[in-house]
């Protein structure tokens, strides 16, 4: 029997999704449910990945099954396309698996022809020509793409010849000449005349529909929500109902609840005489529904009672389409309904408080993202109503800020200190050296530099607004000008807003509002943390974030980098006194400057995560990120070093390295230079336990960065132990401490049963390890992964979600062999994946103890977590 | 029952090798065959590493089974340790699983002390003091690390007393006095009197053995030779034999066959009246083995009988020491003759003709690293010995070269054209552009780089004759001359020679000999390819090179490396004019101007290799290595290429990278410029054309680099398979041609049951691979990798050598994925390891169908499968 690729509504159900798109399942389900539906059929989107694989053609299989549900579907209305005694006309519309709003392609008013119009003329003259003209202009645009601005100069030349001002003051005669005008451009563009043949039209359009799948608009989208391209769209074709029939028609959208707010109530929006697309299209004010309970209480009461039952039988707040023709109601579509944050946590308390979700379920549907919106500050939205966008860069670090323009991070440190609260910084890119500057700002915004750059990496981990990548400004720090492309200038101390969610920036004042995480948000996680099983930690190299994160719930530090401590100006002195040093002796000196400062920060790490694990990396970093790298930056520090420029020179030309990423960095470094081991242990360990001594429990865990192989992890293990060991026998302290190691290496994964004998726990460094599966640096990848998105050679990207199929592989392969020699090994993850949800739901199913991110990631890792332990459940 | 960790002569065999040690498990098997061995015992390998696990402390256990030893060879030789009526003296010596000669310590005629001495006195005055002295300089030398030269200070003033000139001129009186003199040193130095107790000197002995395993000069060459630390030193300890007890007592070493040339012969040295250390000190000169049949015929004969025997029973050709003492022969010791690749090979090939081996365990009795001395010419043994060492770098690859000195390689060039013949090329270090200037030197020098530096990794693969890193020598290139450290100038077309194969450098002319690869080495070869399953191919990028290899056995091109033919001035001007193109219709023009270029390449490719597969990789590295970088070099550039120097300066800005071997190249090159493949794939399939119309076979494979993805090798690959089909078409001709990939990145071996799907081989590009997979940069990996040696944490260069276990995995676990899905793939290694003999019985062992290797290497590689079959059977 050959393969089903279409089915009539009364075929499908709700949990055909994959198979019927969204859109035809919930018809589908719908049907079943005894709603008043116009009945039609659906192309399944296996039908659409045969088109594409048979070079973009329908075979004649699928043509054979859409004549047979087409003969169906007429039997069933007792209409017929193109008939001429009781025509039927259809829509036919996209609909994929995950909601693609506005994505692809819809017709209306198909088979429509000349001798069809007549039929509905007799009827209705206005509304006959009124849905040919529209059918013309739309299958001309998505079938043949013939420019739609034609068609919209023709209907102006029309109303202005006419002293009209808006299309429905078109009465019937214009109408008509229009369709004599859209045929004739049809024709001029094309070459030949409009179809007649209304089987040839829905051929045709299917497609279009089809097509549309591949629209760059539809693979920009799909890239941003990871939707694979093999799911491919289904196409459903429905018999049209009218909406603009006369004056008791109509059309409408509307929620079951607010989704703005959540409220319980029907919400939406409705226009008397008209089509669904001029809901949309905004030039008649549609009405509020609250306004059809007077119109048509029939209909609304109606309406009401289908989205009680619909909500009741989906369990989740709806969003539905509807249409009145000659005072019947008509149900045309219904999805679970887009919300914002707000809304989607109300209706998740609120639904279990209804009793019809569960704890559990409610986890389901609120999109872990989405908890950023409430994480943050945000405009005030009457105010940013009036606001004019100067430019727009890349969404970097969400949250919105408004503040005093700055050039320079010392000088946004000088300004804190004078007690400037509003900053923003505005730099062309920003570097290691300018972190202490921007954790005074408000906000960051950089000319250069794309989501993963540094200013948007440290932005996102210290939860501060950042735009990223404004290509059209140009910034003059040393005059503190900022012009924008069309020439306005903005100087030290002007104020400007920017957007870290949308990436807009705005040449003023704008007063934000403080995210409000109380009430539904508290009880809400309360749940998600009830219901989780995998920790989330925070990656905190300070206590400011440290303390961030503990508010939002971190269950402790799963990555503190302490080379982000060194940058500061007596820390930095002191490290390139090190790295210049000619002995092991002087070396030691020059660490033990930085000791005290190192034991301090470690100190307030410790009380601030009151007795959870505090991980602590070894310095990382390749030593020559700690100097200069100009010539005349090196004369001036080697004056200030005093030593001779010659030598500093040649200190710095030795350390240049090809490939610093794969260079002498991490544990290679204490290979050669245990004193620095030595040194940080120590500070970790006076740290831990001067803290315990306040009566406060500490969990050290020592983390040995960068391991390939068993014994360069024992060798600096040995060192490691040796010196804690040694400083708690000197100063009469018992403090329980864990050495264990960063998994960010190939070799690491593959060696994981030897490494694993001399590691009490393992977290994956997924940013290095990505990198190295793939070989290709993340600095360096931007020139050529763009092409790899267009080609669709790449769906996602690897270093936001990790890949599960390959750095996922090496995991697996980690964690099973580990866990063969160390059953009760802790197992975690610290790259930047462990705030993304896909990943954190991958690392609970390959059985992670932990996930670590930045601080504001961390409610969002907690639901992820909840869903991921959900969904196992239902597995 | 505890473990045995002495072993009596009489309980071992040779086949306990890996506990007793090569010169215990000998000892032991010459003793089963009924020679006669001065008796003893060896004290396990493994009680070496329970020493080192015990913080250097021989344990009770092992104390125990010691002295239960020594009382069974006081009973079988009737004598007693430190005994004033029959003492016994013993020695004590090292005894690896590998034989590592002079790398670990030796103690004579332990058992010596001022009663002991007295009892020797008393037969005979002069041996016995002789005797004592030389004990007492050993043990405090090795056991207590006394400084050796304050005893040998104190023998020439004795000597300069005595107006005497050699040692063997102190006569009895003498001797005894310096006894007194050694004591006072020892006391002098240890604060402490020379020990008296036989047995704690024996104890005390054993253990600075123990010790001796992990000295410097034992872990250098452990690490040359590859053998692991783990393994552990024996012991051993036998009764003293004396070859100086008079003139009827003597000591020597001979081998069964000639270990020079290999002819069968006794030959060797002999000392009358001496101790095995004078035969080697060369005071006395020894005399040839042919003497000692008049001497005395009878011992010769013995000795002969004794050498036949042992030859016999270890079919292989032996070294042996042997002492006389009072007419009676002593054994000592045999081993496997260390021999020269010449006499390996006639060794081996006499062997087989006798009748004691077969082909195959002749195949075994070659080190495959040995046949790179026959395959280069050698300097002229005479004329080298008068010659001077200047300097000394790296053995960089191998061979030996003189000629005059030129320091550009434009001025090689040239000189070559006028019909230099013989010229040595000094770089400061080379560069890709310097190329075609040693391809017609016959020796580079290189002042800066190592072992893989441009210029060794060149001139390997070309064969020519390099010295790399002579950082003692100053090249200054505008005046044309060579300084050495003491101040020696050479200048252009001085002569100079140096030597490849030691790193030596001398200030003159020397004459080389050609090698001589007939005869016995072609015999060798055949068996070798016999034998083999393993293909071995080459890794050549010109003409030149595949012929060579043809010449050596290469059996195809397993990786043409097209990038290094776009060097030469014409082509790289071409690619420049490329990479500034601004639409794809100016790339496709540059690139149309190299493709006839790179087709005629090709042709001769394919014609060299007369119907073996040539294996050609596109276009690979980074497109900023075909510009300049520095300033003025832009500039000149840009005015030739008449575009602006702003320009050029942002194009060499853009293609920067921070980790270029992570960056913008390989496959990810054809994905941004299809161009690029398409001109290649042109090239390739019109040359196969073109060389398949002449009637020779051709089998073009085309290698895709890079690869990550299934989808990344598609896409190249569709370019690939449609240009190569439509130009097969339009020429009408028929060419069967392969499309495969380079799996050089973890994730390719990690997704290779996906990428095998669309790959007909794969290549294994273990360089790439190893540096990711370790997550070091080989650039780079000098920085710290030296620390790694030191500190036994890497034991061998994974650059020289497959890491198995780790790079291994990966291989194999893309081996057996890959064979899911396609049984037939081919599949390679073209990594610098394909010529490494471990690691081409790797290859083998895990099922790939060939190794490709630089042309010198070919042999090489022959002969190493030849070996991993025989393994194989024999397993």
């Amino acid at each position: 029997m050959n393969k089903k690729y279409v089915y009539l509504f009364k075929e499908g159900n709700a949990s055909m999704r994959e198979l019927l798109g969204g859109k035809g399942a919930n018809l589908a389900e719908m049907t079943t449910l005894g709603m008043p539906i116009p009945q039609g059929f659906t192309i399944t989107t296996e039908a659409c990945n045969k088109y594409y694989e048979d070079n973009e053609q329908i075979s004649d299989i699928i043509l054979k099954q859409i004549d047979s549900a087409l003969i169906f579907l007429e039997e069933q209305t007792g209409k017929k396309l193109g008939s001429i005694q009781r025509p039927l006309l259809v829509s036919v519309r996209s609909g994929a698996r995950a909601s693609m709003p506005g994505m692809m392609d819809t017709i209306l008013n198909l088979g429509m022809n000349d001798d069809v119009v007549q039929v509905f003329a007799e009827k209705n003259r206005r509304f006959a020509y009124d849905s040919y003209r529209r059918f013309i202009q739309m299958y001309a645009d998505v079938v043949r793409e013939v420019p739609k601005d034609l068609f919209e100069k023709a209907i102006d030349t029309k109303k202005y010849q006419r002293g009209l001002h808006l299309d429905t003051d078109m009465d019937a005669n214009d109408l008509e000449d229009l369709v004599k005008v859209f045929k004739g451009i049809y024709r001029d563009y094309l070459h030949e005349e409009f179809p007649q043949d209304t089987k040839l039209q829905l051929i045709e359009a299917v497609k279009a529909v089809f097509r549309s799948w591949n629209n760059p608009r539809a693979i920009t989208y799909r890239k941003l929500n990871d939707i694979p391209s093999s799911w491919g769209t289904a196409v459903n074709v429905q018999e049209m109902v009218f909406g603009n029939m006369g004056d008791d028609c109509g059309t409408g959208v509307a929620f079951s609840r607010n989704p703005a707010t959540g409220k319980k109530e029907i919400f939406g929006e409705y226009l008397m005489n008209a089509q669904g697309e001029d809901v949309v299209a905004g030039i008649r004010t549609p009405q509020s529904m609250d306004s059809l309970k007077h119109v048509n209480s029939n209909v609304y009461n109606q309406f009401a009672k289908y989205a009680d039952k619909l909500e009741k039988h989906y369990k989740d707040m709806q969003d539905m389409e509807f249409t009145i023709e000659h005072g019947k109601l008509y149900m045309l579509q219904t999805r679970n309904a887009k919300r914002t944050a707000v809304a989607a946590l109300k209706v998740a308390v609120d639904l279990v408080a209804e009793g019809l979700i569960d704890e559990k379920e409610a986890m389901l549907r609120v999109d872990p993202e989405q908890l950023n919106q409430l994480l943050h500050p945000d405009f005030d939205k009457k105010k940013l109503k009036a606001a004019k966008v100067i430019t727009k860069g890349l969404p970097a670090s969400p949250g919105a800020a408004t503040g005093k323009l700055v050039f320079t991070a010392e000088r946004a440190q000088e300004l804190a200190e004078q007690g400037e609260k509003e900053l923003i910084l505005a730099r062309l890119e920003t570097s290691p050296e300018d972190i202490e500057g921007m954790v005074v700002c408000n906000g960051i915004l950089t000319v250069r530099g794309g989501m993963t750059s540094h200013a948007a990496v440290v932005a996102r981990g210290m939860g501060t607004c950042c735009v990223a990548g404004c290509g059209d400004l140009t910034v003059n720090s040393d005059d503190k000008i900022l012009y924008t492309k069309e020439g306005q200038e903005f100087h030290e101390g002007d104020y400007i807003s920017i957007d870290g969610s949308t990436g807009n920036v705005y040449g003023e004042k704008i007063e934000t509002v403080d995210a409000d995480v109380s009430g539904d948000f508290a009880k809400f996680m309360g749940w998600a943390d009830k219901i989780r099983t995998l920790e989330v930690r925070t990656n905190a190299d300070n206590p400011r974030d440290a303390k961030k994160a503990y508010e939002f719930g971190a269950q402790g530090i799963g990555l503190c980098r302490t080379e982000h401590m060194f940058f500061e100006p007596d820390r930095i002195a002191a490290i390139r006194e090190m790295i210049v040093s000619e002995t092991p002796e002087q070396r030691a000196d020059a660490l033990n400057k930085i000791l005290p400062m190192q034991r301090g920060d470690f100190e307030e790490l410790f009380r601030t995560m009151k007795g959870y694990p505090v991980t602590i990396r070894l310095l990382d970093p390749p030593l020559h990120e700690f100097l200069p790298k100009k010539d005349d930056e090196i004369k001036e520090l080697a004056k200030d070093m005093g030593i001779t420029y010659k030598k500093l020179k040649e200190i710095v030309s030795d350390l240049h390295e090809f490939n610093p990423m794969m260079g002498f960095r991490g544990c290679r470094l204490d290979v050669k230079y245990p004193e620095i081991a030595v040194m940080q242990t120590k500070a970790i360990m006076e740290a831990a336990i001067n803290v315990q001594n306040e009566g406060i429990k500490v969990i050290p865990e020592i983390m040995i960065p960068l391991v390939g192989d068993t014994k360069e992890l024992r060798f600096v293990k040995n060192i490691v132990e040796e010196t804690a060991e040694d400083l708690l026998k000197n100063s009469n302290s018992k403090v329980k401490y864990h050495i264990g190691t960063m998994i960010e290496i190939p070799r690491a994964c593959l060696m994981a049963d030897e490494i694993a004998r001399d590691a009490e726990f393992f977290s994956f460094g997924t940013n290095d390890l990505t990198q190295l599966t793939y070989g290709f640096s993340r600095d360096d990848a931007g020139k050529f992964l763009k092409y790899y998105y267009e080609e669709k050679i790449f769906e996602s990207d690897p270093f936001q979600k990790v890949d599960q199929k390959g750095v996922g592989k090496l995991m697996q392969m980690a964690i099973k062999d580990s866990k063969k020699v160390r059953p009760d090994i802790e197992l975690g993850i610290c790259g930047e994946h462990g705030g993304n949800p896909p990943t954190v739901e991958f690392c609970h199913n390959i059985g992670l103890t932990y996930v670590s991110c930045s601080p504001f990631r961390v409610p969002i890792a907690r639901l992820a977590a909840a869903q991921a332990a959900v969904k196992t459940e239902t597995k």
